[in-house]
């Protein structure tokens, strides 16, 4: 077995896999097949925020805390959008190392956003396989801003944080509504500035204006909490309905709102991350959520919306590909034309490639 | 036909008809093929940038220049990562009514980010199709942040410009850098505030780095420029290789690399958008842009890049939808509890699918 060097914890094999595996070279392909069995058993921790929130100086002591206080071995997968001719990936794991360099129970890896959103959420996915079944049991999977792509990396961890710190400018606001919906636990960093309390006020509100959404409703004569909130992906609300289906076989007679275990109110944990002030609070909230997840069977509804969209994707491009290696090469060209001279739309070019009726 | 109204400019069934594509409903996918043979004739100017650098602002000037300097219809995609239950978007909506609103000649169209990146692109390129038909001669497609989502959206422009500010916090610099590789125009904004040559400074010397890549190389016996910044897409590179091809016909003897047809140095232009101040600058810049994309041949290159990408998109949907409402729905499930008991990974899973050796 050619991954058994993984397995047994080799840094350097270890390394060489994640390249071959953002190269998506073959080799790294069967590598992943072969290490996929011994994975499950990681929690992704997701961190995300936007510039300027100190993420990265955050990241770095829930790290030393997890090694310090827990002795559990972490991975860090920073989804940078520095282009590689800058080299700010290099400089940023360099920043990094001062603090967490010579630990051997920690890896820390960089990923440019170059290329495809498909491709690098992909590729996060699988980086994170390789960590986990290297016996990485934190993974962190840090990105920086606040748009859909980091929305779709959120989507692969089991826990979402998202850092705030006040003073940030003024459209930060919309910022907040966007990524509020996928935090699980809300920091406010950078707590000794000014304008704290104010950025934790909106952040309270913004979530009320969230959580009424979660009402209560009568269900097949029994009373049972929905979650009407739009849930992210088709995938969520399997979960939710599973989770539900869960809580109606549940004979506790009666639970409020705030107590029930299908229920989490992200809470919001104020921190100094470059004193580490805040940093256990942080540590024991995402450990509550864990438990959370586990208790209302979302660990393993979030685990299935991963693989079925990882599968997905993996699919999508095969499919792709099988469909243009073809005869349909040339009736792919053809069409492009075709719809380069506006003599048909996109949506009639990929019908009749379908149908086969080119011409 | 029953586009004609959009096709005389009435507002009401324009605006019936966004919805109609937003939600992908059937009439609206009719309307965009009866449509698209209309299109190709705007301008699309795409404006992203990080949250506080004042990109709205700008965006209101620029669009009340056109107005009154150049008599052109403008419409603007605003792509917002607010969602819905806070009603960012339609809160955004109202303040730029204040400015531009009465005025037939401007339409404004907020889209939330909510649902798959993929989806999101292709549903602004769908907008981008109704604006054009209609007769809007410049689009302008706002996007919020520095993710790859932004860059992605980006790519369906002709014209990309990037707005920084100064003073926005310690890990811009990171995001400048792979946000730079996308610009066709730079502004810096706000540029009464402190700071304003730190940040000029900082992104000539960014944009130095991102340039010495224009290398002067002998090629077929004669000097040529060729451009090794690593292309965006394949399909940059296709442009620039027909770029490449249309300058060896040249029959001018010399030239240098700054006067070169075929090399564009993003300019850098300061603006105090609020006062209105900078923007005909911004305007020129743009311009000047457009005339060099039609010099080089990129204006085709640009619009055969997006036309072929969203092609992709559409097919790419319907191949996996036409995969899973065969007899491959069953085995698709299989598949995925295969990959949730961890018995064989995505990878595996898809090519057994696409082999059909599913037991």
């Amino acid at each position: 077995m050619l991954t058994q060097p993984i397995l047994e914890g080799n840094r350097l094999a270890l390394s060489r896999l994640l390249t071959q595996v953002e190269n998506d070279s073959p080799e790294g392909r069967d590598a992943l097949a072969e290490l996929f069995p011994h994975t499950g058993k990681a929690h992704l921790i997701g961190v995300t925020g936007a510039p300027g929130t100190g993420k990265s100086s955050l990241v770095n002591q829930l790290t030393l805390h997890y090694r310090k206080e827990k002795n559990k071995k972490v991975a860090i997968i920073a989804v940078d959008p520095s282009s590689p001719f800058t080299g700010g990936a290099v400089l940023g794991d360099r920043v990094r190392m001062r603090d967490l360099s010579g630990d051997d129970g920690v890896f820390i890896r960089s990923m440019a956003t170059r290329g495809s959103v498909g491709g690098l959420a992909q590729k996060t996915a699988a980086f994170v396989q390789v960590f986990d079944a290297a016996g990485y049991e934190i993974i962190i999977i840090e990105t920086v801003g606040a748009g859909q792509s980091e929305v779709d990396i959120a989507r692969l961890a089991h826990t979402t944080i998202v850092v705030e710190a006040p003073g940030l400018g003024d459209d930060i606001q919309a910022i907040k509504a966007g990524i509020l919906e996928i935090a699980d636990v809300l920091v406010v960093n950078k707590a000794d500035r000014p304008g704290v309390e104010n950025t934790e006020r909106a952040l309270r509100s913004t979530l009320e204006l969230a959580h009424p959404t979660k009402r209560v409703v009568h269900h097949h004569g029994r009373m049972m909490k929905v979650d009407v909130t739009p849930s992210r992906s088709p995938e969520r609300s399997e979960g939710a309905a599973k989770g539900l289906a869960h809580q109606a076989g549940d004979s506790s007679p009666s639970s409020t709102v705030q107590n029930d275990k299908d229920i989490w109110i992200p809470p919001i944990i104020k921190t100094i991350s470059t004193e580490g002030i805040g940093i256990p609070e942080l540590a024991k909230a995402i450990e509550e959520h864990k438990f959370h997840l586990h208790q209302s069977g979302d660990w393993s509804a979030r685990d299935r919306a991963r693989l079925r969209s990882e599968l997905d994707a993996v699919l999508q491009e095969a499919l792709m590909s099988r469909f243009l290696t073809g005869a349909h090469r040339d009736e792919y060209e053809e069409a492009l034309e075709k719809v380069i001279r506006r003599d048909m739309s996109p949506y009639e070019a990929a019908r009749i490639l379908l149908n086969g009726k080119m011409k």
